[in-house]
């Protein structure tokens, strides 16, 4: 299974860059996983909001493949335990889902026709966090799902 | 109001310490905040677990005045929004609050004391996040819960 893991413009800040490089290290050794920053739209402070999202909608739809299960962060998703959510990802392997795909927006959020037509939402917390570093925190969740399914010490009950 | 975040063990990496340093500074801009990082127990690999949570409660205890209103992160607390969080902390402020205490527990969580005697629980997430990037989250959502109460433009919802 190939996950990958699609965001909205650059990631901003040097420590934030070299820990999503760590957790994207430590993910070689459990599954093929893709990192992608889109980046970020031109002149989009002067494009309405609703018109931004639709635009990197554009963009995030040339990395879906017809067999792709797409997965928005939402904060209006499902939310899962550590535990839980390690089960979720393993349901996908066993089921053949040859593409995992999950999706972060930007500033603003996903598009609402994204988030009425991906397969699944998922929340990682009530809290809302930044769009930048959510990309740090899911990848965290991600190695730290694949080292509970291994039975690894990483992750302390 | 005085805030401080206590911690257990060094913050590992240089990454996360940049990340939790640029908050830390944020957060001088609105409140009275400290991070402290008590230095982790010697031969704590040889201690048992509810032990050493013991002798962490013991380090802890020295930062607490009587005045302390103490509040454990813990996967079994409440879970806030952060808009409700900001609130959370509003209150705090205007009843009068003068030692507002976030602890984070080691690598195996709070001793059940603490758990059993502090004035409130909070979880940041359903999920389990590394007690060392706890730190930088919780950071983010206190700078974020500021910027909601001043209404200003980090937070969109």
């Amino acid at each position: 299974m190939k996950v990958k893991l699609i965001t909205i413009g650059k990631t901003n800040g040097d420590w934030l860059i070299k820990g999503i490089k760590e957790y994207q290290n430590r993910l070689t050794h459990y599954t093929s996983f893709e990192f992608i920053e889109i980046p970020d739209i031109k002149n989009k402070g002067n494009i309405p909001i609703e018109k931004l999202k639709e635009a990197e909608l554009t963009e995030i739809e040339k990395y879906l493949d017809k067999d792709s299960f797409v997965i928005c962060l939402d904060e209006n998703g499902k939310e899962y335990s550590s535990e839980d959510f390690s089960t979720f990802i393993e349901k996908k392997m066993v089921s053949g889902t040859k593409h995992l795909i999950f999706v972060v927006g930007g500033a603003f959020g996903i598009s609402d026709y994204l988030l009425n037509h991906c397969n699944d939402k998922i929340a990682l917390s009530l809290m809302t966090f930044s769009h930048q570093m959510v990309r740090l925190i899911f990848m965290e969740q991600l190695y730290r799902s694949f080292t509970i399914l291994k039975n690894e010490k990483y992750h302390h009950k």
